[in-house]
């Protein structure tokens, strides 16, 4: 991002305003150059992701505008985390159609700012577009792990515990009510039950507080976004094992509980939706305890879902054993 | 970017038909993982950036697949040429409409394979979305330099020469031919200036080649992608000084030689018009020399074209000694 008021492009302009006040890291030049410049610590590999949210399509186009940025920035946040990496920093890179209201740009920074600070993870650059399309918001977000330490998708062995952070498949219930409000009074929630489900999905929690608790206990990890049916597969496959988790085991918040039991078959969406962002990890036995007590200390719950063996399938097993089959095993907006 | 065919959703497919191919990197990790992990060479400052291009924006629907991914990834390629910096690699983001023919894919990673593999910058990772708008493609580029050696814009210092490498105002006058291909006519432009600033618009040539001369040399430097004269007032303006340039030195192509002379008028559409990727830089006069022919042995042209001062504005000179004034002094997408 460059600033350049006096030129006075429209671009410039916004960037001036909304965006040079975020340039507090001094990597980010203050916006006034080409490109950040940033030393990475000393024996340490650089983690890179890029997410990215198009507003419509991911996000609904009256959702909050700080909760639009900080959702695209916590989708990227929440990769770091499974990687067990330490947030370093991040560009923003964003399309907006002419006729923007500088409100919204001046909410979406506000949002921004707010994270960048809360997550530790500086704003360095970016790029500002003028889009024919709908709002279009790409982060790419770096962090870093000790040389070699980046937890790997494909580390998970047979003899590994399989546990997962938070609950899941709230975000996933919480878009099916955004979609249509009468689910409330179907799935009987109340006040608290229904904020629950609709924040989890308008604002992701990614679980950074447990990076480096998961880089010294897990032997493979990956952040569920597309689902955890989906992801689950993923993980087995990646590794090349086998793995089972027991339904019945899996951690669900009150809200999604009293959905699923007013409605059974809502237990594929809960598997399967998308935005979680919780952590899906893999470890050996004697590591699962240690673990979940190391992140509770920082708030985050961790329970015990399954089991890795040899071999090669993913399963999702119910009460009686039986292997659950989904008709979408994976969320995908494309 | 994740490899996974057998959950078979449309994007699975296309990143593991058309992208992982390029996962030849191994911090790449075969797109198998969320994220990329790379060790980045002791010593050194990450230059980190990022640049977008909206198909229907800053190019056109119908330009070769190859040529908008190879666009897209030298607008970036240039910046770091211009800080000095050795590219280690970047990820890509693409929306893509539903319609997409799965050809111009091919034809787009094909290009993009070119160019990693020519510039040394492989692709680590990425992120494909569905957009109901234009497609859309936003790299993030990555490269280093040794510890603070990063070339600042705001590096010129009073008594600099300033110098700029190849011919500019070529993809300004390649863009007006696009759109008016009866200009050629006019201009009496022959095949050969007509193809060459066709070519500088299509594609830049970023100056990677003198990264390292330029970090040994240059004071200040930035790449020019808004037009010279504007981006030459941001050079001044970021690092405190007065500069002067004399037109009559700024160096033209044979097309663009042709073209002013035809319609003087248009050393305006040359010295504000945008996607030169040149590199503008400032240095005492005693390294202009050792610059020029540095850069000359690994082929790229450097020309002087005027002088920094103690004070402040930027000015361009006709051949009477007096400042041009223009209506539009930088280019702007916005």
């Amino acid at each position: 991002m460059a600033d350049d008021t006096s030129l006075g492009s429209a671009e410039d302009r916004l960037i001036a305003r909304y965006f040079k006040p975020l340039a507090t890291h001094p990597a980010a030049l203050g916006f006034n150059d080409d490109a950040a410049a940033i030393k990475p610590p000393p024996g340490c590999d650089l983690v890179l992701k890029t997410d990215g949210v198009i507003v419509g399509v991911h996000v609904f186009p009256d959702d909050p505008p700080a909760a639009i940025a900080q959702k695209a920035l916590r989708m990227n946040l929440s990769d770091l985390a499974a990687k067990g990496a330490s947030p370093l920093g991040f560009l923003l890179s964003i399309a907006l159609p002419k006729d923007m209201p500088e409100s919204w740009v001046a909410q979406f920074a506000e949002g921004l700012s707010a994270d960048a600070e809360r997550f530790g993870c500086p704003l360095l650059g970016g790029d500002t577009d003028r889009t024919p399309g709908p709002i279009a918001v790409n982060i790419f977000a770096f962090g870093t792990v000790p040389h070699g330490r980046m937890v790997l998708r494909g580390g998970a062995k047979a003899g590994d515990r399989i546990v997962v952070t938070g609950s899941i498949g709230d975000a996933a219930l919480g878009l099916a009510l955004r979609r249509d409000p009468s689910l409330r009074a179907r799935w009987r929630l109340d006040q608290q039950g229904h904020d629950h489900l609709a924040g989890r999905y308008l604002l992701p929690q990614p679980r950074n507080a447990i990076a480096e608790v998961l880089r010294e206990h897990a032997s493979g990890a990956m952040d569920i976004s597309d689902g955890l049916a989906g992801d689950f597969a993923k993980l087995c496959r990646a590794s090349g094992v086998a793995g089972e988790i027991e339904v019945a085991r899996v951690p669900l918040s009150d809200g999604a509980r009293s959905a699923v039991a007013a409605e059974p078959a809502l237990i594929e969406t809960v598997l399967t939706g998308g935005d979680d962002y919780e952590i899906l990890a893999t470890m050996p036995p004697v590591k699962v305890e240690p673990f979940r007590q190391a992140a509770a200390a920082v708030g985050v719950a961790v329970t015990e879902i399954g089991a890795i063996a040899a071999g090669e399938g993913a399963c999702l097993l119910d009460q009686n054993g039986n292997a659950l089959g989904f008709s979408r095993p994976s969320y995908s907006h494309f």
